[in-house]
């Protein structure tokens, strides 16, 4: 039987149904801004970053955390002695920063939030140190201020000999023509950015197709990747701010950007408005991919609706920037290219990729 | 043998090295502030909320997590049916909102942290309405926008039938003559404001005194307060953000603030500056600190080292601004008192308690 994330024991449906519940009382609060001058803008509610807006800036404010992907460092830690958490920092520090950025906004302050289930954890002093030492190198690839955060013992709450990672950003944006506002229409084009690996999503089915090998983390990955499987998903995620300023200083218009993370190509039509997306410069699967598919076993379509395949963010521009995009993007050290386009197709919603024979319909993505 | 919270398992020792360290780190980033038209104020670092200098502006950063009061609420369920995730949600955004204001600012926005074991634990409705009800009502009583949030479920990190509730605020300080800048001086008024219980402080043991009770939550608190152990901790905590706005309304300068949390009264000591606190006005010991004190048990001195022992919230003005600090704190529905004075007395610090026999040299307050 080949796994699916579903299978993997995260339960999707009752998660959701919490989510709604707190985007519909939450959305009951808006009128709260108006003693501090800000009002909430249209469409804000469902994107990755939370939006005020002043009469001459926004204000940004995300809150986000790692996962389950430290658990992957404790079990590599354990089984090679090789210490990960300088890249579990700079993964949580992405993915806090990757939603902010995907309304235009640069984050200005980094906050963390470290519980642990026994201060003991924290004797560990070259783990220790990783921590704080990625954290702050990820708060200078994002160009943001460590400002502060909260480093709790939660005994019974926190499982024994392991960490909660999470965190929160602040950025203004201005001016407010910078808003990423999802305006994306037909005929735009989605320029991908590469990621590094898995970053940090689905690793709870990573996790499991360890469980599942004799030799766990340290199986070599092969496909002519000389890491092991451990080595591959902890390769700490890519920060993407950078090619998001090198877009405002270009004067490149983005469209939208989506942070590709849970449901992995689905999320290129988060975008409420149906389009077609069809991406027609598909890669081979990076190794890790296609290792996790061969082990798990994960069919091709599983794995582009749970993973990113090697895509970590996309762009949606102009046609007449499409080149530009590109050219930002690599002068600022990514690796990113031209994937294919959206089109108006009527009220139908899809991801299509001819090449690997996929189309995910609308439907297959309930939650934003 | 007496209890003292070193001895309920938090050991303080690790933590602080860890916290001492991100403070290291923290402070070499802030260079990264010059990209984004701000800068770091002399003094924010090492208060309870990061502050962001502009020309015209502050902006505020806090990240707080709740600690370990859920799990007293998880208990008296069990225990009793009776659901107390409204207060418990209440009580995460007070922690948070009650540090970003003691620099000034106002919480704008607030975004929730909600971290489960298992998805399942959202499959009990009663319990996760009460919880999105709490939080906007919280949100509600603080002014702040519910700005949106991250619902993970991390199994292996966090326990099985249990939440780790955190977020964080954001708030923009504007006039910059609003701040509170800890210029507090020799003769300056402490002007005390009522907590509505232990608030978020000190549960581990709390919890360990549950343990040794044949009752366990349900025990009577007695001392004339007709409520169990369970409902007198699990009181929702007192959010004090209406007092500071009602001091910037009246125009009366706060000089410094103290959100009383862990250290107890300790806490009153935290300016760097050397002073000596005495506290002339105190009050018989609300009936749950009483209880505590008896069941524990726990000596008078441990109990103000380590609870609020009914003081949540404590404001340092100037003599002639005292009176009218209470007047301010007793519109907005707060019960406050003026409780005691700074003063000089060389490089000495310490808080004075003389109608219980108290004295808390600088010593005893290691982290700030």
């Amino acid at each position: 039987m080949s796994l699916s994330y579903e299978s993997s024991g995260v339960r999707y449906d009752e998660l959701d149904a919490f989510k709604r519940a707190c985007q519909k009382a939450a959305r009951g609060t808006a009128d709260l801004l108006d003693g501090h001058g800000y009002r909430e803008p249209a469409e804000t509610r469902g994107e990755s970053c939370y939006l005020m807006e002043a009469d001459d800036h926004f204000l940004a404010h995300v809150e986000e955390g790692l996962g389950t992907k430290n658990l992957v460092a404790d079990a590599v830690y354990k089984q090679s002695g090789k210490c990960f958490y300088r890249e579990v920092a700079i993964d949580t520090v992405a993915t806090i920063v990757n939603d902010l950025i995907t309304c235009g906004a640069l984050p200005t302050s980094l906050a963390m939030h470290a519980a642990v289930g026994d201060s003991g954890w924290f004797g560990d002093a070259q783990r220790t140190q990783a921590l704080v030492d990625g954290w702050a190198e990820a708060c200078r690839m994002s160009g943001a201020v460590w400002g502060g955060g909260e480093t709790p013992t939660l005994k019974g709450i926190i499982e024994p000999d392991t960490i909660c990672l999470a965190g929160s950003a602040v950025g203004r944006l201005a001016p407010k023509s910078l808003r990423i506002m999802g305006d994306a229409k037909d005929g735009d084009v989605l320029v991908f950015l590469a990621s590094s690996g898995v970053q940090t999503n689905g690793l709870t089915l990573c996790r499991k197709i360890a469980d599942q090998l004799p030799e766990g983390y340290a199986t070599p990955l092969g496909f002519g990747d000389e890491r092991t499987y451990g080595e591959a998903l902890l390769a700490p995620s890519v920060i993407y701010v950078k090619f998001v300023r090198e877009c405002q200083v270009r004067g490149i218009k983005l469209n939208y950007v989506s942070h590709v993370t849970g449901h992995g190509w689905r999320k290129l039509m988060r975008l409420d408005e149906p389009f077609v997306y069809e991406i027609t410069e598909t890669r081979d699967e990076p190794a890790l991919f296609k290792f996790m598919m061969e082990k798990g076993p994960i069919e091709l379509k599983e794995a582009y609706a749970t993973y990113n395949m090697g895509v970590g963010f996309a762009a949606y521009v102009d046609p007449k920037d499409a080149e530009a995009t590109v050219a930002a993007a690599q002068a600022t050290g990514y690796d990113a290219w031209i994937a294919g386009r959206m089109h108006k197709d009527g009220d139908r919603k899809a991801v299509e990729i001819p090449s690997k024979g996929i189309t995910f319909g609308g439907d297959t993505l309930q939650v934003r």
